[in-house]
């Protein structure tokens, strides 16, 4: 799995109380490894949602998740995943994320998460933030934002 | 959201630890209640995969899973899960579950689930059971299964 | 085990993600469930502290937690938590909560759990509201309430 | 909070979907918490249990756990878990956890858990293993097992 683009990692170490009936880590924690690294790509690119998401000032909601499940993981198995901002539109933002397994080198997982900015005060969609954006941007490059304004020449 | 082909539904009130810090539940848990109904769809069409997943002597894993958020749940929401069968392949079988708020009667979520068989010993896909599709198939009718033999007249 | 001091129960059914490596329901889950039943009995004694808790208006935690674990439970096994207020002291409160496996009708775990109020502007602890008191002593009787009134004749 | 009797610690950042409705670490993760870093402890001392548990070789199961809860924890606080065994009896064990606030310095709770050996044939509870007070008694010295043999002179 080609992880080139991706200029961000975390790992995450399968915890016992994960794993399921089948010997094997749920699968509803890949969803949970996959945010939990998304946050922390957003606080290394210099974005700090949490305090603000407390306290509704800003207010950001996933409307779409796609996982797709290559090869189970199971206890202590140590996870790679790489996060990158594939897009982002007018009001939503799109997130990419691959697991990797550090023991086998296989991939675990991949997750594509869809994201919508709401005015808090009328849970209606808002236009992303312009400093939001230029996180993004710097870190990315501006390929990803399709607000991107065009340079003229 | 059209609910008409399903036949099963299952109910779930939205716990307080399962709020997060926006005050709405946490988008990890829509996977969870959507597999909790679909434990309980296949339950109640005569299908107990329990103690066989546990001994391992059956081993069927998530491949793929696809979820939309339309509207936020929040505490002590009464959330009903529709639960079909949409289609059983070679290996693999496609669940579709929505979610619907009974306070609001708006729908929450929609999931598309696929899992595929493997073998026990080889860890490789296998054939759908055919006492499976037997039980999917006199629930939802012969259509949802892509290996239904030709009747032949 | 001795439920008769306790004139509140709920329900909870063991769900499949719940259960764990061992097959059986992980002892983390005991804690959630005495207190999604905690929760709910407050709820049908006029307390609904759900709101007011995430807007910051009152602060309550947990400073403590027993439990002790009797019998196991596993997939799918409908599970009775009795619950009810055993003091209210100054600014704590206990609660007790026994679980019932309703299959066996044996002792599944004990809880006993202590909470004390904070004044959210300072975070150090309040004497307990009044319009809480009130709601317990009405239906525990006074005898939990350190603080009842002696009644002058 | 004194830890000059643990000799093994652990640590782990508090995740975003961890935090509850009321902005802190919601208390039902505080025994995960210190169950996986007591997983960790007995993995560094040389007992690896995970295999045997999940293929029932061995049962351990949780018989007791009690929670001091001091300072709330908050998103992405590291947290030190200091681990050891405080006592081996015929058939049990226990175990003592604290946990630091790194940022703070301050303990933020205390566990003392309690663990019984089942003979997984009969689940009656049977002697803590050779191998296993080995290991301990190595780790933490003979004074922790209540039944380390007096060595005559």
């Amino acid at each position: 799995m080609d992880v080139t683009k991706f200029k961000h990692h975390y790992s995450i170490r399968v915890r016992n109380y994960e794993i399921d009936w089948q010997g094997i880590l749920h699968n509803g924690n890949y969803l949970l490894y996959f945010e939990v690294a998304r946050v922390n790509y957003f606080k290394s690119i210099g974005i700090s949602i949490d305090e603000r998401l407390i306290n509704g000032i800003i207010k950001i909601v996933v409307v779409r998740n796609e996982i797709d499940y290559y090869n189970s993981a199971t206890f202590d198995d140590e996870l790679t995943i790489y996060t990158r901002t594939a897009k982002i539109g007018n009001s939503s933002i799109i997130c990419e994320g691959i697991m990797i397994n550090e023991k086998t080198k296989m991939p675990v997982a991949k997750n594509v998460n869809t994201m919508v900015w709401l005015d808090p005060r009328t849970n209606t969609s808002m236009t992303v933030p312009e400093d939001f954006r230029d996180h993004v941007r710097k870190f990315e490059g501006s390929d990803c934002d399709m607000q991107t304004p065009t340079i003229e020449v």
